[in-house]
């Protein structure tokens, strides 16, 4: 396997670097197209369409519309019958990601000026939100806790998950986390028509307010268009690993990281910053001994072969540095005093701190979510949280006294821009008392 | 002047108001066509396209790309430039709004499990922002305050404000309310160009993390375009408010308060509900009575009657259902004890609390952001505000201790999803100690 090496003191580094994210989604205008028409259908026939296209794309032929819900006791079954051991690590991890969300739930707030007028905001959850969950290979039960806990923990009132179910082959652990993270009802449909009857609603699937979760490029083409109908999250891109290490850490453990990373998808981008040239040479050795032991390892090859890099670095603050230009998803502080280096980090999704810290322990169980910022969105975005099934209502009530006195500087400003409805009502208010 | 009278208790109401809401941008594909084209464009040709489509579009030929730049002196000589009165309110709006935006400051949060682990958020502003600022007769210097203090406030290092100036022609309260608002560079282009130019970057422009404000249906399609390249605000639609009232307002007020939001747009929506049948007829006296002595009376006279309504209700607490099917921009609750009806009201973007509070003095000076949710929108999102300019990364420290206890879990769920190398990551971890 070989995996690029890079110097940040190579001339062209920066050139290099830039390279090596490179990383831009192609327009498929065939595939928008599609999507477009499935939308339209879906938003014009309702529940009819949507069980076309099921039949069509999933080869499930669903008698009528009502069959498209799984009852409830399904998924109870599905729980009931996990192994222990997997009923276990499954409610530990809910009870941690639960623990850690309720740390993000944002209160309503509100002052009283020096004239007695009343402002904050009221803070309320989302109605109702639509969770897309994928079908086959990429169905992961803890997708489904990441993004289900933090609405149920926002105190949404309904939860409504979609997953395809191709041939009708079910995912128990999918439908084990749906019934532990209290889904409350699950349909089984996918693609672009489970985003359309999502946002537009059927006779048979409720319109939500915002749908959240992974999809394939249909899925995320019909959340880009949906949005404004209803909110979406972000629409994720491959996702990246960013270990920066001091070159003390066992590089077996490091390796490991990389792989954990690659071994999602050959796109996903794994990177190692050290100052250490010795150490990146060990990396680079057992990354090459572990990889055969790897179920996944061709997946992992072509990704670190591909978009891969062992970059060495002049210091760790040069790390710090460059991650902050790579605004990384998921980034590892691999050093002995990972606390010294948190104010240098300006942009990541998630900093995994210290050398016990895999990132696997937080795509699982550590509480944060897992459902984070991508392709260096970490500068303007964060992981999903409570605070994204949250919205907000400003509040203002003017007192007697207020009203003179805002009165007057609105009616100033309404006319300079020559708004003179505005000026009179305020004027109204001011005039009385 | 006709404004439509509805009544809750019609057996067809619930048709009639879906009607009266209905609003849907057509897509434009000749309009979209012409943004992408100046999107690619820009990006490729950078500086050089930008002043091209200047000099198109806005007659205004500028003889090298450091022209596009406002020296601080002419922001400053137009604050300076200011009649008294309009420098005193715009400073008290300023403070006003800076003293509430204030209270959103989010900051970075942490605690520690009972294994040692230590587990958070790192809250940070963003970099750099673009503002967007409309040229011509949208051009709201209070736009500017409510778009740039919560950047500030936020603690944004750079604001890069683009404005366009057709012809040559600067707004003076415009370029005063930037300079009293801290905007750190001014640039004199507009459109999709300007848009492009914040996203990508030109050897000029410096390229941005979000890009703000409103504008024209280019600068919203060339928004959409380039979000996920950089972050953006919401986009907006046709203005709205709800006045909600037991009857007992100066029912000149309320048509006052109907007019300052109809004389923003001919699309725009202003509806009164109210249990007081007199009341209704006295409020559509009164707006035929006072339409006349309003310079815009015939864009007010348009959206009144095309898209404005006076809704006859069962009760009040019938009106909160209403509005939160509609869901407003602003609400006004002009009734005796407005705070006894926040329970109930779920979805606006503000709401005005009591006779005294104008929609118009939230507009410009009580302290919330006007930049808020349209067209049902508030179901979903928030009043722009400090925490647009902020962002979350995760914090975790996994203890020894901790490593062995989440290692276990972690690999048990990996493995599960078929994820190897997650499994042996976090079994590294649990086995060392």
């Amino acid at each position: 396997m070989k995996i690029k090496q890079l110097s940040s003191s190579d001339a062209n580094f920066s050139a290099e670097l830039t390279a090596l994210l490179a990383f831009e989604e192609t327009a498929d205008e065939k595939l928008e197209a599609t999507v477009a028409a499935i939308l339209s259908d879906v938003k014009n026939r309702g529940d009819a369409a949507v069980l076309e296209y099921t039949s069509r794309f999933d080869r499930l032929t669903i008698a009528d519309a009502a069959g498209m819900e799984l009852p409830r006791a399904e998924l109870r079954a599905a729980f009931d019958g996990l192994p222990v051991e997997q009923r276990v690590a499954l409610e530990a991890a809910a009870a941690r990601v639960t623990e850690y969300h309720q740390k993000q739930v944002q209160a309503s707030w509100r002052y009283e000026d020096a004239d007695g007028t009343l402002l904050g905001q009221q803070v309320t959850p989302l109605d109702r939100v639509g969770l897309y969950v994928p079908g086959g290979k990429a169905a992961y039960p803890s997708s489904v806790l990441m993004n289900a806990l933090p609405a149920k923990v926002a105190g949404v009132a309904e939860l409504i998950m979609v997953v395809p179910t191709p041939d009708g082959l079910k995912n128990q652990l999918v439908l084990a986390a749906a019934y532990l993270s209290g889904v409350d009802r699950v349909f089984t449909i996918g693609g672009a028509q489970a985003v359309a009857a999502l946002a537009y609603g059927t006779a048979t699937i409720p319109k939500v307010d915002k749908i959240v979760g992974p999809g394939n490029a249909y899925v995320a083409a019909a959340k880009r268009r949906v949005f404004g109908i209803c909110g979406i999250d972000m629409i994720a891109g491959p996702s990246e690993i960013l270990v920066i290490c001091d070159g003390h850490t066992n590089p077996d453990w490091i390796a490991m990281d990389l792989f954990s990373q690659a071994e999602h998808d050959e796109l996903a981008q794994a990177i190692l910053l050290s100052p250490d040239a010795d150490f990146i040479a060990a990396v680079a050795a057992s990354a090459n001994r572990l990889l055969e032991q790897m179920p996944r390892r061709d997946i992992i090859r072509t990704a670190l072969e591909n978009r891969g890099a062992l970059i060495h670095v002049a210091s760790l603050d040069e790390a710090c540095e460059i991650s902050n230009r790579i605004a990384p998803e998921h980034l590892e502080m691999s050093v002995e005093q990972p606390e010294d280096y948190l104010p240098k980090l300006k942009h990541a999704g998630a900093i995994f701190m210290g050398r016990y810290t895999s990132e696997s322990l937080g795509d699982y169980c550590a509480g944060p979510n897992h459902v984070l910022p991508t392709s260096g969105t970490a500068r303007f975005s964060s992981p999903l949280g409570v605070y994204d099934f949250q919205k907000r209502s400003s509040l203002i009530q003017v007192s007697p006294q207020g009203a003179k006195t805002l009165g007057k500087i609105a009616a100033t400003l309404a006319l300079g821009e020559g708004l003179q409805a505005h000026a009179q009502s305020a004027m109204y208010r001011s005039e009385i008392n």
